[in-house]
């Protein structure tokens, strides 16, 4: 994997760069729609490449583990090749899911045992087993294995913590290095960076992975709940240590402006369930705004979601049709929304890169969080 | 609205025809996809017309009058408009979902009279209302607000019911003639022969509903729990009388074998919910045969769903990637489904119209029966 620092913003730390993978190039800063178990919800894949312009997506461990299961991915020949993305993938590495998800779930130094949540059989995730695990499912950029503590947690469980997922880190990058792609494509290993809100152990947590010189870093065991400035401030302290020339992943944020503020710290790369899950509830993010559909102003309002948004969903159906399915329950309704969103989503990240490239992301962006951030 | 008759097959009743309609052309035999509350579930409007080939859809007069209401559809200047479909709809009467969804349902000489199933609120349907109705909705064509009686039901049921349904189908008439369309197109009235089993009142009906002289005409009442012999039994008898240069819609029919069946006794429409609600179900309608994709044995077979269907779900997706979709509950397994079943459907009667055209209806419609009904 490749990553070319193309601009950095002169008053801020915005980054443009290109990030090469086997399966394509991904231009960033970028955000990632969350395919849970190799399927983006409600999104058909084809509507993913040509509508929402998705240039990488992301598939979660711990489900794709479950089901289809390993057997079923190997035969298929990866991930890939299994729902029919042929663009870059990215997997986390089942951590997070196993301690929101999973029941009966115990944690030691070898690593994680849980019952699955679908059938209650017994499982192992260790930092070489989830190495091997996504090897098969052959995503682009893997995961390491790390334990994303709670927020708030007191200062010698975050530090506990973040040890254990240095060894595990530790244990995860020479498995990963002693194999190879399943696939003949090549694969990259990105460590994360923990330690909660604790700016000590965030400065060591990324010394200690900007030295293991991978092809690209993560910041993980943020926006678990901690206010937004703490996210920022933390970010902030991260990227300042973590290679300039590598590209910054910030895990699981975020809200149309958290994302806007973090590029402006030197993000790089995004996931978060936000546009897919409240999408499914009626919640839309558009140019001008956030909208309620359900809510009764919308009734008669028969222009379209968001003219602003180059997807054929934003401009062809009207906030009062779409209001209406979501109103019947109609499955309409979650597809509507959730490509609308993730279209807002990409065009949004889109646009963060060509002020960036011309030099005036920081005031942009500043506009853009008002604008982007007010209820309609 | 006019009917051209193109082709009668030689060796059945089969025929090949052409409907002109306000908003395009369909050419028949043709099956219509049901959208219930103005939505085709889990299909985008575009995928109707570009997937699934569909020429005219079908809206549900009870779900659109009660959500989104006349209020809605009529400032949004119809439900072409609303919904973005700019081709010929077809909308039912409300009748049969009066009686199948609403509470406290009680018929009158003077209308049925009922509760909403969403919300209890009290409603009148009577045959002048469900015109109005309709005018509002705007659709191409409109059905005569009848009665179906179930199956089994006694002699004297079922002649009352008929009479009281050719009452109102005068009534219907009446109303519809004194009336115009609201959005400068024009609108076609199609009666509905009822009568049960029997054969004299289904020759009765027939006979009242030809020596109304309307654009097309409907058969309503069947496929409600009678065996199969019987429908086609009553389809033959109704479609020997019915007239010649009109088009003949059997309502609420069915499986693609029934389908087959129906077009070779001369019928020319027909609309189902089956292929897109066993669609939700997981079970497909292939060109081979029928599948029911949570079977195990689909589990590792990474062939396309249907090479035969030209529709972009059916050679992209894998049956193992649509059975862990099904397995797993996500919404893109509907939708694919759904999309496929659709297209299959579209498919099928295509195919039919070539043979019709050909003068092989007969032979073809005896093999495919037996294809398409087995179960793989």
């Amino acid at each position: 994997m490749k990553f070319k620092l193309e601009v950095t913003d002169p008053k801020s730390k915005a980054r443009a760069g290109m990030l090469t993978t086997a399966h394509g190039e991904i231009e960033t800063p970028i955000f990632m729609p969350v395919g849970t178990a190799g399927s983006v919800k409600a999104v058909h894949q084809r509507e993913l490449s040509d509508d929402i312009h998705a240039q990488i997506i992301l598939g979660n461990t711990y489900h794709l583990y479950l089901r289809p299961g390993l057997d079923v991915l190997e035969k298929a020949g990866g991930l890939h090749k299994f729902n029919g993305w042929g663009k870059p993938i990215l997997t986390d590495s089942g951590g997070y899911q196993v301690f929101s998800l999973a029941n009966n779930r115990k944690l030691t130094e070898e690593g994680a045992i849980f019952k699955s949540h679908i059938d209650g059989s017994k499982h192992v995730f260790s930092p070489e087993g989830v190495m091997d695990i996504q090897r098969i499912i052959g995503a682009d950029i893997i995961m390491a294995f790390d334990e994303c503590p709670p927020y708030p947690c007191d200062y010698e469980y975050a530090r506990k913590s973040m040890e254990l997922t240095h060894r595990w880190l530790q244990r995860c990058i020479d498995r990963f290095d002693s194999t190879k792609g399943k696939y003949g494509y090549e694969q990259t290993l990105f460590p994360i960076v923990q330690g909660s809100v604790f700016k000590d152990l965030r400065k060591q947590s990324a010394e200690f992975v900007a030295s293991c010189e991978r092809d690209g870093n993560a910041i993980g065991g943020l926006s678990v709940g901690e206010p937004a400035e703490m996210m920022y401030e933390m970010t902030e302290m991260v990227t300042d240590i973590l290679p300039k020339d590598k590209p910054r992943y910030l895990m699981g944020v975020g809200t149309p402006a958290n994302i806007l503020e973090a590029i402006a710290l030197g993000v790089d790369m995004f996931d978060c369930v936000m546009p897919t899950r409240n999408a499914r509830n009626g919640m839309l993010f558009t140019s001008e705004g956030i909208i309620n559909i359900r809510n009764e102003k919308w009734k008669e309002d028969f222009s379209p979601i968001d003219p602003y948004i180059n997807s054929y969903v934003s401009t062809f159906y009207s906030k009062a049709y779409l209001r209406h399915l979501v109103i019947s329950k109609e499955i309409l309704a979650a597809q509507i929304a959730s490509i609308h969103n993730l279209s807002f989503y990409l065009w949004l990240v889109g646009q963060a890169r060509e002020q960036i490239k011309i030099g005036k992301y920081a005031d942009w962006k500043n506009l853009m969080v008002e604008k982007v951030s007010r209820r309609l």
